[in-house]
Protein backbone atom coordinates (compact mmCIF):
# COMPACT_ATOMS: atom_id res chain seq x y z
CA UNK A 1 0.00 0.00 0.00
CA UNK A 2 1.12 2.99 -0.98
CA UNK A 3 1.60 6.11 1.30
CA UNK A 4 -1.44 7.88 0.38
CA UNK A 5 -3.36 4.48 0.33
CA UNK A 6 -2.18 4.26 3.79
CA UNK A 7 -3.16 7.58 5.36
CA UNK A 8 -6.66 7.34 3.81
CA UNK A 9 -7.56 3.82 5.56
CA UNK A 10 -6.10 5.20 9.06
CA UNK A 11 -8.08 8.45 8.49
CA UNK A 12 -11.16 6.14 7.92
CA UNK A 13 -10.14 4.32 10.73
CA UNK A 14 -10.12 6.87 13.13
CA UNK A 15 -13.11 8.67 12.01
CA UNK A 16 -15.71 5.34 12.63
CA UNK A 17 -13.86 4.80 15.83
CA UNK A 18 -14.21 8.59 17.12
CA UNK A 19 -17.81 7.67 16.76
CA UNK A 20 -17.46 4.25 18.84
CA UNK A 21 -15.32 5.65 21.54
CA UNK A 22 -17.15 9.32 22.27
CA UNK A 23 -20.11 7.27 23.98
CA UNK A 24 -22.09 6.65 20.74
CA UNK A 25 -24.12 3.92 20.33
CA UNK A 26 -22.02 0.91 20.37
CA UNK A 27 -24.18 -1.54 17.61
CA UNK A 28 -24.24 2.13 15.30
CA UNK A 29 -20.37 2.33 15.28
CA UNK A 30 -19.82 -1.44 14.29
CA UNK A 31 -22.77 -1.32 11.73
CA UNK A 32 -20.41 1.51 10.35
CA UNK A 33 -17.44 -0.37 10.48
CA UNK A 34 -19.02 -3.20 8.92
CA UNK A 35 -19.88 -0.81 6.43
CA UNK A 36 -16.34 0.34 5.64
CA UNK A 37 -13.94 -2.64 6.68
CA UNK A 38 -12.38 -4.20 5.59
CA UNK A 39 -11.23 -1.87 2.68
CA UNK A 40 -13.21 -2.70 -0.53
CA UNK A 41 -11.26 -1.54 -3.59
CA UNK A 42 -11.65 2.17 -2.39
CA UNK A 43 -11.56 2.91 -6.31
CA UNK A 44 -12.61 5.78 -5.55
CA UNK A 45 -10.51 7.90 -3.12
CA UNK A 46 -8.01 6.10 -4.94
CA UNK A 47 -8.58 8.25 -7.74
CA UNK A 48 -9.02 11.31 -5.86
CA UNK A 49 -5.43 10.72 -4.05
CA UNK A 50 -3.89 10.41 -7.88
CA UNK A 51 -5.30 13.26 -9.57
CA UNK A 52 -4.10 15.48 -6.39
CA UNK A 53 -0.40 13.78 -7.19
CA UNK A 54 -0.93 14.83 -11.02
CA UNK A 55 -1.63 17.84 -10.37
CA UNK A 56 1.92 18.09 -8.43
CA UNK A 57 0.13 18.05 -4.94
CA UNK A 58 0.03 14.32 -3.34
CA UNK A 59 0.00 15.97 0.26
CA UNK A 60 -2.33 18.56 0.27
CA UNK A 61 -4.14 19.33 3.62
CA UNK A 62 -7.31 18.55 2.25
CA UNK A 63 -6.55 15.29 0.12
CA UNK A 64 -6.72 12.52 2.36
CA UNK A 65 -9.91 14.25 4.04
CA UNK A 66 -11.74 14.87 -0.02
CA UNK A 67 -10.79 10.98 -0.50
CA UNK A 68 -12.10 9.38 2.75
CA UNK A 69 -15.45 11.60 2.27
CA UNK A 70 -15.96 10.28 -1.33
CA UNK A 71 -15.37 6.69 0.33
CA UNK A 72 -17.49 7.29 2.97
CA UNK A 73 -20.62 7.99 0.46
CA UNK A 74 -19.35 5.65 -1.27
CA UNK A 75 -20.36 2.79 1.30
CA UNK A 76 -23.47 5.08 2.66
CA UNK A 77 -24.93 3.87 -0.92
CA UNK A 78 -24.01 0.27 -0.58
CA UNK A 79 -25.79 0.24 2.35
CA UNK A 80 -28.84 1.71 1.32
CA UNK A 81 -28.54 -0.46 -2.15
CA UNK A 82 -28.55 -3.71 -0.07
CA UNK A 83 -31.60 -3.15 1.91
CA UNK A 84 -34.48 -5.31 1.12
CA UNK A 85 -36.64 -2.62 -0.34
CA UNK A 86 -33.99 -2.77 -2.72
CA UNK A 87 -31.51 -5.25 -3.79
CA UNK A 88 -31.83 -7.24 -0.93
CA UNK A 89 -28.36 -8.42 -1.12
CA UNK A 90 -27.37 -11.11 1.71
CA UNK A 91 -23.71 -9.98 1.04
CA UNK A 92 -21.13 -7.60 0.05
CA UNK A 93 -17.70 -8.01 0.38
CA UNK A 94 -17.83 -11.15 1.08
CA UNK A 95 -19.51 -11.06 4.08
CA UNK A 96 -22.64 -10.54 5.52
CA UNK A 97 -24.33 -7.06 3.93
CA UNK A 98 -24.73 -4.33 6.98
CA UNK A 99 -28.63 -5.51 7.33
CA UNK A 100 -28.06 -8.91 7.29
CA UNK A 101 -25.34 -8.79 10.00
CA UNK A 102 -27.06 -6.17 12.47
CA UNK A 103 -30.66 -5.76 11.09
CA UNK A 104 -32.52 -3.49 9.00
CA UNK A 105 -33.05 -0.59 11.22
CA UNK A 106 -28.94 -0.14 12.15
CA UNK A 107 -28.42 -0.58 8.00
CA UNK A 108 -30.69 2.63 7.57
CA UNK A 109 -28.94 4.47 10.66
CA UNK A 110 -25.54 3.88 9.43
CA UNK A 111 -25.88 4.85 5.84
CA UNK A 112 -27.30 8.05 7.36
CA UNK A 113 -24.47 8.61 9.93
CA UNK A 114 -22.18 7.86 6.92
CA UNK A 115 -23.27 10.19 4.44
CA UNK A 116 -22.66 12.85 7.60
CA UNK A 117 -19.51 11.59 8.52
CA UNK A 118 -18.61 12.54 5.08
CA UNK A 119 -19.29 16.06 5.44
CA UNK A 120 -18.47 15.95 8.86
CA UNK A 121 -14.16 14.77 7.98
CA UNK A 122 -14.20 17.62 5.56
CA UNK A 123 -15.84 20.53 7.67
CA UNK A 124 -13.48 19.93 10.21
CA UNK A 125 -9.78 19.63 8.26
CA UNK A 126 -8.36 22.27 10.32
CA UNK A 127 -5.53 21.97 7.70
CA UNK A 128 -7.54 23.48 4.82
CA UNK A 129 -8.49 26.74 4.30
CA UNK A 130 -12.18 27.47 4.41
CA UNK A 131 -12.86 27.87 1.06
CA UNK A 132 -11.13 25.02 0.65
CA UNK A 133 -13.40 23.16 2.45
CA UNK A 134 -16.62 24.71 0.93
CA UNK A 135 -15.59 23.84 -2.18
CA UNK A 136 -15.16 20.09 -1.82
CA UNK A 137 -18.61 20.30 0.36
CA UNK A 138 -20.82 22.08 -2.27
CA UNK A 139 -19.17 19.13 -4.34
CA UNK A 140 -19.67 16.19 -2.35
CA UNK A 141 -23.40 17.56 -1.70
CA UNK A 142 -24.24 17.65 -5.92
CA UNK A 143 -22.39 14.00 -6.10
CA UNK A 144 -24.66 12.36 -3.30
CA UNK A 145 -27.73 14.19 -3.76
CA UNK A 146 -30.53 15.46 -6.43
CA UNK A 147 -31.24 16.20 -9.02
CA UNK A 148 -27.89 14.41 -10.26
CA UNK A 149 -26.42 12.64 -7.65
CA UNK A 150 -26.30 9.37 -6.37
CA UNK A 151 -29.49 9.41 -4.44
CA UNK A 152 -31.08 10.78 -7.44
CA UNK A 153 -29.54 7.98 -9.84
CA UNK A 154 -30.93 5.01 -6.92
CA UNK A 155 -34.30 7.09 -7.45
CA UNK A 156 -35.10 6.66 -11.46
CA UNK A 157 -34.62 2.61 -10.60
CA UNK A 158 -38.04 4.22 -8.74
CA UNK A 159 -39.30 5.67 -12.29
CA UNK A 160 -41.63 4.00 -14.75
CA UNK A 161 -39.13 5.14 -17.17
CA UNK A 162 -35.19 6.73 -17.56
CA UNK A 163 -33.17 7.37 -19.64
CA UNK A 164 -29.89 4.75 -19.28
CA UNK A 165 -27.35 7.48 -19.44
CA UNK A 166 -29.13 9.91 -17.09
CA UNK A 167 -29.63 6.79 -14.33
CA UNK A 168 -25.69 5.85 -15.23
CA UNK A 169 -24.53 8.91 -14.86
CA UNK A 170 -26.02 9.60 -11.50
CA UNK A 171 -25.41 6.62 -9.97
CA UNK A 172 -22.38 6.04 -10.64
CA UNK A 173 -20.68 8.86 -12.99
CA UNK A 174 -21.49 11.31 -10.56
CA UNK A 175 -19.12 10.17 -7.34
CA UNK A 176 -16.40 9.53 -10.09
CA UNK A 177 -16.45 13.02 -11.61
CA UNK A 178 -16.09 13.98 -7.71
CA UNK A 179 -13.16 12.06 -6.91
CA UNK A 180 -11.60 13.61 -10.04
CA UNK A 181 -12.90 17.05 -8.85
CA UNK A 182 -11.85 16.54 -5.52
CA UNK A 183 -8.40 16.06 -6.14
CA UNK A 184 -8.22 18.89 -8.20
CA UNK A 185 -9.67 21.31 -5.38
CA UNK A 186 -7.48 19.90 -2.92
CA UNK A 187 -4.32 20.28 -4.68
CA UNK A 188 -5.48 23.85 -5.71
CA UNK A 189 -6.00 23.64 -9.70
CA UNK A 190 -9.69 24.67 -12.00
CA UNK A 191 -11.55 21.51 -10.82
CA UNK A 192 -13.85 21.56 -14.01
CA UNK A 193 -11.94 19.54 -16.93
CA UNK A 194 -11.54 17.01 -14.22
CA UNK A 195 -15.11 17.17 -13.50
CA UNK A 196 -15.08 15.59 -17.60
CA UNK A 197 -12.26 13.22 -16.83
CA UNK A 198 -14.19 11.78 -13.88
CA UNK A 199 -17.53 11.63 -16.05
CA UNK A 200 -15.52 9.12 -18.20
CA UNK A 201 -13.87 6.95 -15.86
CA UNK A 202 -17.32 6.43 -14.28
CA UNK A 203 -18.80 5.28 -17.12
CA UNK A 204 -15.77 3.19 -17.86
CA UNK A 205 -16.10 1.78 -14.35
CA UNK A 206 -19.76 1.18 -15.38
CA UNK A 207 -19.12 -1.23 -18.41
CA UNK A 208 -16.46 -2.88 -15.70
CA UNK A 209 -19.17 -3.61 -13.71
CA UNK A 210 -21.46 -4.65 -15.97
CA UNK A 211 -18.77 -7.13 -17.72
CA UNK A 212 -17.68 -8.47 -14.01
CA UNK A 213 -21.75 -9.05 -13.12
CA UNK A 214 -22.12 -10.85 -16.10
CA UNK A 215 -18.87 -13.01 -16.23
CA UNK A 216 -17.23 -12.71 -12.93
CA UNK A 217 -17.77 -15.54 -9.85
CA UNK A 218 -19.65 -14.26 -6.89
CA UNK A 219 -16.71 -15.74 -4.79
CA UNK A 220 -14.06 -13.35 -6.65
CA UNK A 221 -16.34 -10.18 -7.01
CA UNK A 222 -17.18 -10.76 -2.70
CA UNK A 223 -21.03 -10.26 -3.94
CA UNK A 224 -23.71 -11.78 -6.12
CA UNK A 225 -23.08 -12.01 -9.77
CA UNK A 226 -25.73 -11.86 -12.08
CA UNK A 227 -27.96 -9.56 -10.10
CA UNK A 228 -28.44 -6.66 -13.52
CA UNK A 229 -30.14 -9.73 -15.38
CA UNK A 230 -32.61 -11.01 -11.92
CA UNK A 231 -33.25 -7.11 -10.99
CA UNK A 232 -34.02 -6.71 -14.42
CA UNK A 233 -31.45 -3.80 -14.76
CA UNK A 234 -29.85 -2.45 -18.10
CA UNK A 235 -26.24 -4.20 -19.07
CA UNK A 236 -23.71 -2.94 -21.25
CA UNK A 237 -23.01 -6.80 -22.15
CA UNK A 238 -26.52 -7.91 -23.07
CA UNK A 239 -26.75 -4.79 -25.38
CA UNK A 240 -23.18 -4.72 -26.84
CA UNK A 241 -22.01 -8.18 -26.43
CA UNK A 242 -18.92 -8.78 -24.40
CA UNK A 243 -16.30 -8.35 -27.27
CA UNK A 244 -17.96 -4.87 -27.83
CA UNK A 245 -18.70 -4.70 -24.26
CA UNK A 246 -14.80 -4.82 -23.55
CA UNK A 247 -13.70 -3.07 -26.51
CA UNK A 248 -16.32 0.25 -25.21
CA UNK A 249 -14.12 0.04 -21.99
CA UNK A 250 -11.02 0.02 -23.50
CA UNK A 251 -12.58 3.17 -26.01
CA UNK A 252 -13.48 4.98 -22.33
CA UNK A 253 -10.36 4.64 -20.58
CA UNK A 254 -8.79 6.28 -23.65
CA UNK A 255 -11.55 9.10 -23.76
CA UNK A 256 -10.40 9.54 -20.02
CA UNK A 257 -6.88 10.08 -20.72
CA UNK A 258 -7.51 12.18 -23.91
CA UNK A 259 -9.37 15.00 -21.57
CA UNK A 260 -7.49 15.02 -19.03
CA UNK A 261 -6.00 18.47 -18.83
CA UNK A 262 -1.69 18.74 -18.52
CA UNK A 263 -0.40 18.83 -15.25
CA UNK A 264 2.77 17.29 -13.80
CA UNK A 265 1.84 13.84 -13.19
CA UNK A 266 -0.36 13.09 -16.17
CA UNK A 267 1.98 9.52 -17.11
CA UNK A 268 1.41 7.79 -13.09
CA UNK A 269 -2.76 9.06 -13.50
CA UNK A 270 -2.82 6.87 -16.91
CA UNK A 271 -1.00 3.92 -15.78
CA UNK A 272 -3.37 4.21 -12.48
CA UNK A 273 -6.13 4.26 -14.60
CA UNK A 274 -4.94 1.45 -16.69
CA UNK A 275 -4.04 -0.74 -14.13
CA UNK A 276 -7.63 -0.14 -12.51
CA UNK A 277 -9.21 -1.51 -15.66
CA UNK A 278 -7.07 -4.34 -16.03
CA UNK A 279 -7.72 -5.07 -12.09
CA UNK A 280 -11.41 -4.98 -13.31
CA UNK A 281 -11.15 -7.02 -15.74
CA UNK A 282 -9.00 -9.42 -14.39
CA UNK A 283 -11.81 -10.38 -12.27
CA UNK A 284 -12.77 -12.83 -14.71
CA UNK A 285 -9.92 -15.17 -14.88
CA UNK A 286 -11.35 -16.18 -11.67
CA UNK A 287 -14.73 -17.36 -13.18
CA UNK A 288 -15.21 -21.34 -12.30
CA UNK A 289 -14.71 -23.67 -15.48
CA UNK A 290 -18.80 -24.36 -15.36
CA UNK B 1 -46.20 34.61 9.21
CA UNK B 2 -43.50 37.13 9.99
CA UNK B 3 -40.82 37.79 7.44
CA UNK B 4 -38.00 35.62 8.43
CA UNK B 5 -40.82 32.65 8.50
CA UNK B 6 -41.50 33.88 4.95
CA UNK B 7 -38.04 33.73 3.63
CA UNK B 8 -37.67 30.37 5.20
CA UNK B 9 -40.71 28.93 3.68
CA UNK B 10 -39.41 30.29 0.04
CA UNK B 11 -35.67 29.06 0.54
CA UNK B 12 -37.15 25.67 1.43
CA UNK B 13 -39.63 25.72 -1.67
CA UNK B 14 -36.73 26.82 -3.99
CA UNK B 15 -34.67 24.78 -2.34
CA UNK B 16 -37.13 21.57 -3.51
CA UNK B 17 -38.21 23.03 -6.91
CA UNK B 18 -34.54 22.75 -8.00
CA UNK B 19 -34.47 19.06 -7.47
CA UNK B 20 -37.53 18.64 -9.71
CA UNK B 21 -36.94 21.13 -12.30
CA UNK B 22 -33.25 20.51 -13.31
CA UNK B 23 -33.67 17.04 -14.57
CA UNK B 24 -34.06 15.05 -11.42
CA UNK B 25 -36.01 11.95 -10.38
CA UNK B 26 -39.56 13.20 -10.30
CA UNK B 27 -41.02 10.76 -7.66
CA UNK B 28 -38.05 11.59 -5.31
CA UNK B 29 -38.52 15.13 -6.00
CA UNK B 30 -42.22 14.70 -4.91
CA UNK B 31 -41.75 12.81 -1.94
CA UNK B 32 -38.88 15.04 -0.92
CA UNK B 33 -41.91 17.67 -0.85
CA UNK B 34 -43.85 15.44 0.85
CA UNK B 35 -41.68 15.15 3.28
CA UNK B 36 -41.16 19.27 3.71
CA UNK B 37 -44.46 20.60 2.71
CA UNK B 38 -47.05 21.36 4.00
CA UNK B 39 -45.07 22.98 6.88
CA UNK B 40 -45.19 21.34 10.12
CA UNK B 41 -44.85 23.70 13.28
CA UNK B 42 -40.99 24.67 11.76
CA UNK B 43 -40.34 24.58 15.52
CA UNK B 44 -36.06 24.47 15.04
CA UNK B 45 -36.19 26.71 12.12
CA UNK B 46 -37.97 29.15 13.73
CA UNK B 47 -35.98 28.87 16.86
CA UNK B 48 -32.79 29.49 14.95
CA UNK B 49 -34.28 32.39 13.38
CA UNK B 50 -35.11 34.10 16.69
CA UNK B 51 -31.95 33.38 18.22
CA UNK B 52 -30.31 35.26 15.22
CA UNK B 53 -32.68 38.00 15.83
CA UNK B 54 -31.88 37.98 19.77
CA UNK B 55 -28.90 38.50 19.01
CA UNK B 56 -29.31 41.45 16.70
CA UNK B 57 -29.02 40.37 13.50
CA UNK B 58 -31.64 38.44 12.15
CA UNK B 59 -31.15 39.46 8.41
CA UNK B 60 -27.62 37.84 8.27
CA UNK B 61 -26.78 36.55 5.36
CA UNK B 62 -26.48 32.70 6.42
CA UNK B 63 -29.44 32.83 8.95
CA UNK B 64 -32.07 31.63 6.62
CA UNK B 65 -29.58 28.84 4.77
CA UNK B 66 -29.03 27.67 8.12
CA UNK B 67 -32.57 27.07 9.45
CA UNK B 68 -33.65 25.71 6.43
CA UNK B 69 -30.93 23.16 6.69
CA UNK B 70 -31.95 22.33 10.57
CA UNK B 71 -35.63 21.70 9.21
CA UNK B 72 -34.28 19.28 6.27
CA UNK B 73 -32.37 17.26 8.70
CA UNK B 74 -35.41 17.61 11.02
CA UNK B 75 -37.98 16.45 7.88
CA UNK B 76 -35.23 13.79 7.02
CA UNK B 77 -34.95 11.75 10.52
CA UNK B 78 -38.93 11.63 10.31
CA UNK B 79 -38.93 10.03 6.95
CA UNK B 80 -36.56 7.49 7.76
CA UNK B 81 -37.89 7.02 11.97
CA UNK B 82 -41.28 6.55 10.23
CA UNK B 83 -40.12 3.78 7.64
CA UNK B 84 -41.76 0.19 8.72
CA UNK B 85 -38.59 -1.46 10.09
CA UNK B 86 -38.87 1.56 13.18
CA UNK B 87 -42.29 2.96 13.87
CA UNK B 88 -44.00 1.93 10.85
CA UNK B 89 -46.30 5.33 11.26
CA UNK B 90 -48.42 5.58 8.29
CA UNK B 91 -49.76 9.44 9.13
CA UNK B 92 -47.66 12.44 10.04
CA UNK B 93 -48.46 15.91 9.77
CA UNK B 94 -52.18 14.63 9.24
CA UNK B 95 -51.16 12.86 5.74
CA UNK B 96 -49.86 10.00 4.71
CA UNK B 97 -46.00 9.07 5.84
CA UNK B 98 -43.64 9.19 2.93
CA UNK B 99 -43.38 5.60 2.50
CA UNK B 100 -47.16 5.37 3.20
CA UNK B 101 -47.15 7.67 -0.10
CA UNK B 102 -44.16 7.04 -2.15
CA UNK B 103 -42.84 3.69 -1.16
CA UNK B 104 -40.29 2.39 1.35
CA UNK B 105 -37.55 2.85 -1.32
CA UNK B 106 -38.29 6.68 -2.16
CA UNK B 107 -38.70 7.14 2.03
CA UNK B 108 -35.09 5.55 2.11
CA UNK B 109 -34.14 7.97 -1.09
CA UNK B 110 -35.95 11.15 0.23
CA UNK B 111 -34.38 10.99 3.68
CA UNK B 112 -31.07 10.80 2.39
CA UNK B 113 -30.98 13.24 -0.30
CA UNK B 114 -32.91 15.65 2.57
CA UNK B 115 -29.72 15.65 4.88
CA UNK B 116 -27.45 15.94 1.65
CA UNK B 117 -29.63 19.00 0.89
CA UNK B 118 -29.16 20.60 4.27
CA UNK B 119 -25.67 20.58 3.55
CA UNK B 120 -25.82 21.75 0.02
CA UNK B 121 -27.76 24.30 1.39
CA UNK B 122 -25.09 25.70 3.68
CA UNK B 123 -22.33 25.23 1.80
CA UNK B 124 -23.89 27.43 -1.60
CA UNK B 125 -24.80 30.16 0.50
CA UNK B 126 -22.45 32.38 -0.72
CA UNK B 127 -23.73 35.57 0.35
CA UNK B 128 -22.16 33.84 4.11
CA UNK B 129 -18.04 34.44 4.41
CA UNK B 130 -16.50 30.57 3.88
CA UNK B 131 -15.47 30.76 7.40
CA UNK B 132 -18.84 30.97 8.57
CA UNK B 133 -20.22 28.11 6.21
CA UNK B 134 -17.57 25.97 7.58
CA UNK B 135 -18.40 26.57 10.69
CA UNK B 136 -22.01 25.80 10.46
CA UNK B 137 -21.41 22.56 8.42
CA UNK B 138 -19.43 21.38 10.87
CA UNK B 139 -21.93 22.36 13.50
CA UNK B 140 -24.57 20.50 11.52
CA UNK B 141 -22.77 17.28 10.75
CA UNK B 142 -22.05 17.01 14.74
CA UNK B 143 -26.38 17.59 15.11
CA UNK B 144 -26.90 15.51 12.54
CA UNK B 145 -24.60 12.09 12.89
CA UNK B 146 -22.71 10.11 15.22
CA UNK B 147 -21.60 9.57 17.97
CA UNK B 148 -24.53 12.17 19.90
CA UNK B 149 -26.36 13.54 17.03
CA UNK B 150 -29.76 12.22 15.20
CA UNK B 151 -28.38 9.24 13.80
CA UNK B 152 -26.81 8.08 17.37
CA UNK B 153 -30.13 8.81 18.81
CA UNK B 154 -32.20 6.96 16.57
CA UNK B 155 -29.69 4.38 16.99
CA UNK B 156 -30.17 3.65 20.66
CA UNK B 157 -33.85 2.21 20.10
CA UNK B 158 -31.77 -0.27 18.38
CA UNK B 159 -29.67 -1.09 21.82
CA UNK B 160 -30.34 -4.01 24.79
CA UNK B 161 -29.85 -1.30 26.94
CA UNK B 162 -29.45 2.92 27.04
CA UNK B 163 -29.38 5.68 29.24
CA UNK B 164 -32.28 7.84 28.90
CA UNK B 165 -30.91 10.67 28.98
CA UNK B 166 -28.17 10.51 26.24
CA UNK B 167 -31.09 8.96 24.16
CA UNK B 168 -33.46 12.03 24.26
CA UNK B 169 -30.10 14.28 24.19
CA UNK B 170 -28.99 12.61 20.77
CA UNK B 171 -32.28 12.22 19.39
CA UNK B 172 -34.33 15.27 20.60
CA UNK B 173 -31.65 17.88 21.87
CA UNK B 174 -29.33 17.84 19.66
CA UNK B 175 -31.33 19.20 16.72
CA UNK B 176 -32.48 22.16 19.25
CA UNK B 177 -28.80 23.06 20.31
CA UNK B 178 -27.87 22.96 17.05
CA UNK B 179 -30.49 25.01 15.79
CA UNK B 180 -30.12 28.11 18.54
CA UNK B 181 -25.95 27.46 17.81
CA UNK B 182 -26.93 28.25 14.19
CA UNK B 183 -28.73 31.35 14.97
CA UNK B 184 -25.90 32.69 16.97
CA UNK B 185 -22.71 31.39 14.47
CA UNK B 186 -24.96 32.95 11.84
CA UNK B 187 -25.37 36.50 13.80
CA UNK B 188 -21.41 36.52 14.54
CA UNK B 189 -21.74 35.54 18.16
CA UNK B 190 -19.93 32.67 20.51
CA UNK B 191 -22.44 29.80 19.94
CA UNK B 192 -20.79 28.19 22.71
CA UNK B 193 -23.68 29.59 25.69
CA UNK B 194 -26.24 29.06 22.84
CA UNK B 195 -25.48 25.11 22.78
CA UNK B 196 -26.67 25.02 26.55
CA UNK B 197 -29.74 26.95 25.93
CA UNK B 198 -31.07 24.48 22.87
CA UNK B 199 -30.63 21.76 25.21
CA UNK B 200 -32.62 23.19 28.21
CA UNK B 201 -35.41 23.51 25.29
CA UNK B 202 -34.66 20.24 23.24
CA UNK B 203 -35.32 18.77 26.83
CA UNK B 204 -38.51 20.98 27.53
CA UNK B 205 -39.89 19.96 23.95
CA UNK B 206 -39.61 16.29 24.48
CA UNK B 207 -41.03 16.80 27.58
CA UNK B 208 -43.92 18.88 25.73
CA UNK B 209 -43.95 15.76 22.73
CA UNK B 210 -44.33 13.17 25.30
CA UNK B 211 -47.77 15.27 27.53
CA UNK B 212 -48.94 15.39 23.70
CA UNK B 213 -48.26 11.66 23.15
CA UNK B 214 -50.06 10.62 26.08
CA UNK B 215 -53.33 13.45 25.70
CA UNK B 216 -53.66 14.82 22.54
CA UNK B 217 -56.05 13.42 19.70
CA UNK B 218 -54.41 11.98 16.26
CA UNK B 219 -56.54 14.63 14.76
CA UNK B 220 -54.98 17.41 16.58
CA UNK B 221 -51.59 16.15 16.35
CA UNK B 222 -51.49 14.79 12.94
CA UNK B 223 -49.73 11.41 13.41
CA UNK B 224 -50.86 8.66 15.96
CA UNK B 225 -50.63 9.41 19.88
CA UNK B 226 -50.19 6.71 22.20
CA UNK B 227 -47.05 6.09 20.32
CA UNK B 228 -44.34 5.84 23.27
CA UNK B 229 -46.76 3.08 24.94
CA UNK B 230 -47.38 0.94 21.76
CA UNK B 231 -43.62 1.17 21.12
CA UNK B 232 -42.17 0.45 24.57
CA UNK B 233 -40.85 3.77 24.80
CA UNK B 234 -39.94 6.02 27.99
CA UNK B 235 -42.50 9.03 28.32
CA UNK B 236 -41.98 11.86 30.91
CA UNK B 237 -46.26 11.22 31.64
CA UNK B 238 -45.77 7.78 32.83
CA UNK B 239 -42.04 8.81 35.10
CA UNK B 240 -43.66 11.06 36.51
CA UNK B 241 -47.59 11.92 36.36
CA UNK B 242 -49.39 14.66 33.62
CA UNK B 243 -49.74 17.06 36.52
CA UNK B 244 -45.42 16.56 37.44
CA UNK B 245 -44.49 16.32 33.84
CA UNK B 246 -46.23 19.99 33.16
CA UNK B 247 -44.58 21.52 36.09
CA UNK B 248 -41.42 19.73 34.53
CA UNK B 249 -41.60 21.57 31.24
CA UNK B 250 -41.97 24.80 32.94
CA UNK B 251 -38.98 24.38 35.07
CA UNK B 252 -37.38 23.54 31.81
CA UNK B 253 -38.06 26.28 30.29
CA UNK B 254 -37.11 28.74 32.72
CA UNK B 255 -33.99 26.82 32.71
CA UNK B 256 -33.57 27.76 29.15
CA UNK B 257 -34.32 31.21 29.72
CA UNK B 258 -32.22 31.91 32.49
CA UNK B 259 -28.99 30.19 30.80
CA UNK B 260 -29.46 32.56 28.15
CA UNK B 261 -26.69 34.87 27.40
CA UNK B 262 -27.45 38.65 27.62
CA UNK B 263 -28.24 40.31 23.73
CA UNK B 264 -30.53 42.67 22.47
CA UNK B 265 -33.62 41.18 21.89
CA UNK B 266 -33.75 38.48 24.54
CA UNK B 267 -37.34 39.89 25.74
CA UNK B 268 -38.71 38.81 22.33
CA UNK B 269 -37.14 35.76 22.44
CA UNK B 270 -38.05 34.15 26.07
CA UNK B 271 -41.49 35.97 25.00
CA UNK B 272 -41.19 33.15 21.91
CA UNK B 273 -40.37 30.45 23.71
CA UNK B 274 -43.19 30.95 26.67
CA UNK B 275 -45.62 31.05 23.08
CA UNK B 276 -44.64 28.30 22.22
CA UNK B 277 -44.61 25.76 24.94
CA UNK B 278 -48.39 27.46 25.48
CA UNK B 279 -48.92 26.20 21.77
CA UNK B 280 -47.63 22.85 22.45
CA UNK B 281 -49.48 22.50 25.35
CA UNK B 282 -52.63 23.92 23.76
CA UNK B 283 -53.03 20.47 21.96
CA UNK B 284 -54.39 19.02 24.85
CA UNK B 285 -57.79 20.94 24.55
CA UNK B 286 -58.34 19.56 21.08
CA UNK B 287 -59.01 16.07 23.02
CA UNK B 288 -61.52 14.48 22.08
CA UNK B 289 -64.05 14.23 25.60
CA UNK B 290 -63.64 10.54 25.81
Amino acid sequence: MDHSAALLEGFLARTLRASAERGGAPRLAAAMQHAVFPAGARIRPRLCLAVAQACGAPRAPSVIAAAAAIELLHCASLVHDDLPCFDNADRRRGRPSVHRAFGERLAVLAGDALIVAAFEAVAQERQASSEQRVQLLALLARAAGTPHGLAAGQAWECEPACELGQYQRAKTGSLFSAATAAGAIAAGVDPEPWLSVGEAIGEAYQVADDICDVSASTEALGKPTGRDADLGRPNAVDRLGMCQARAHLQTLVSASIERMPRCPGADALQATLLAATEQLLDRRSARPAA
